[in-house]
C-alpha cells in the first residue's frame, strides 16, 4: 500500500525533507493535500485528520505520514520510521540514534530559518515584523549559519567512515536533508552563502553528490518538485540578506 | 555502568526532561557538568566532548547522554533511546512513534517558550530585546498556549486507552515531560495560567498525577532539583505575563 504524506499544498516547507527520502528510494506514495477532492484527497482530507475528534493519535500539524492505521507526525520522526523501510538509515542500530540526533539538529536550524522572517509571531504578516526580522536575520547570518553549518562540516570531517556521509559509510536520509538545507540557504540568502563552498567544502560536496543521484536529479527536474517560494520556510527577501 | 547526562550546570533547561525520566526510573546516572573537576567532571568535561576533534559523533549542544561509547544528543532522541531501557516507553513499537511525535511537539513548544524572552537572538541580552519579547510573549499567551495545550488536552481525551496518559495505558516519558511543561508554564506565566486547570483539566490532572509519583515527589524535594530561575527556558519576567 502506498504511503500517504500529508503536507500543505503549494510549498516545499518541512514536507520536502520527507519527499526527498521517498523520491530517492523510489517509494510509492501519495502527496495527499496536492491530490483532487474527487479522489478523497486535497487539503480538506488533511484537515479532517487534524481536526478529527475520534482519531486515536492526532497530529499537531503537517507534515505527517499515514502508513495503514498508523499516523506518524514530525519530520524527524517520520524519517526515523521510514528510514529502515526505504534503505536510508544506518544498518547499525546505534548509528540510528546518531542519525536522529543530526536530523533533529537540522530541524532546529530549519525552525531558526523560519524565524528569520517571522521572529515575533507566525500569525503576523512578514510586513508587520520586518524590522525585527532584519535584526534576527543578521544574527542568523553572522552567528547561526557559521555555528550550525560549521558543526555539520565538522561532523563530516570527523566521520570515522569517511567524510562523504553524515553518518556511517552510505547514504542516509540525513544526507538528503543536508542537501535540502543547503539548497534552501542558497535560495534565501544568496549573498550570505556566496563563499559557502569555500567555507564549508564537505557540506557543499555532500549537497552536490546528492543532486547527482539519479532519482533526486529526476525529482528536482519534475513537476512534483515545487519551486522555492515566499510561502515556504526558505524565503528570499533581499532586505534580509547580506554578505557573510 | 551509570548513564552520563551532560547539561549546563545551574539550570533545569532542556536537561530537566531527561532528568525526570532517569529519576522516575531510579536509574543510576551522573549529572556530569554538575560534578567536580577533580573527579573528571564539571563543565570542562562537557565542553571537551563538544569541542573534540577526534570524537566520532560529536553533539551540537547539550543535553546529550553518554552510554558507554555511544553519545546520544537531543532531548527527544535521548528519551526515545532511554525509554525502553527505563520502562518508560510504550511496549507496542508503533506507539513508540506516537510517543516520539508527541515529545517532538513538546520540544517545539519549549523552543517557543525560549523565544518569548529571546525572540531576536540567543546571544543578545534579554534587556536588549525586551520590546520584541513583549510582542512575542503576548502572541504566545494569546495563541500558542491555547494551540499547543489545547492539542495536548485533545490527545488525552482521545487516547483510546483512557485519558490518564498521553499514549497507551501506562506512564511514559511523555507524561513526565508534560508535567515539566506545565510546571514551567505556571512558573513563567502565573497570570496567563491562572485558569489553566479549568481550561485544560486533563493536562492539569496528568501533571498532578506525575507529581504524586514517589520518585518524582522525592526528586522535586531534593537538592538535585535545581529551582526554576532566569537562566533557564522558563523565566518569570512579570512584564511578559498577562491574563489569558
Amino acid at each position: 500500500m502506498a504511503y500517504e504524506l500529508y503536507y500543505w499544498d503549494g510549498l516545499q516547507g518541512r514536507g520536502e525533507f520527507v519527499r526527498l527520502a521517498l523520491e530517492d528510494a523510489g517509494a510509492d506514495y501519495i502527496d495527499v493535500a496536492r491530490g483532487a477532492k474527487k479522489d478523497g484527497q486535497g487539503t480538506g482530507a488533511m484537515m479532517k485528520i487534524i481536526e478529527s475528534e475520534s482519531e486515536p493519535h492526532i497530529p499537531f500539524a503537517p507534515p505527517f505520514l499515514r502508513d495503514g492505521e498508523l499516523i506518524v507526525p514530525q519530520v524527524a520522526n517520520i524519517l526515523f520510521y521510514l528510514g529502515p523501510k526505504l534503505g536510508l538509515s544506518p544498518k547499525d542500530e546505534k548509528l540510528r540514534y546518531v542519525a536522529n540526533g543530526l536530523q533533529l539538529t537540522i530541524a532546529d536550524m530549519v525552525a531558526e530559518v523560519h524565524d528569520t522572517h517571522h521572529p515575533l509571531a507566525s500569525d503576523l504578516y512578514y510586513e508587520d515584523q520586518k524590522d525585527a526580522a532584519k535584526t534576527r536575520a543578521k544574527d542568523f547570518i553572522d552567528n547561526r549559519i557559521p555555528k550550525f553549518i560549521g558543526y555539520f562540516e565538522r561532523v563530516l570531517k570527523q566521520n570515522p567512515h569517511g567524510s562523504r556521509h553524515m553518518v556511517g559509510d552510505q547514504i542516509t536520509y540525513v544526507d538528503l536533508s543536508i542537501f535540502q538545507l543547503v539548497e534552501g540557504l542558497h535560495y534565501a540568502f544568496p549573498r550570505a552563502t556566496r563563499t559557502f563552498a569555500k567555507q564549508y567544502p564537505h557540506v557543499q560536496a555532500l549537497h552536490d553528490a546528492v543532486l547527482d543521484r539519479p532519482n533526486i536529479a529526476a525529482y528536482v527536474d519534475s513537476e512534483r518538485r515545487i519551486p522555492f517560494n515566499e510561502s515556504g520556510i526558505f524565503r528570499h527577501y533581499p532586505e534580509l540578506d547580506q554578505d557573510a
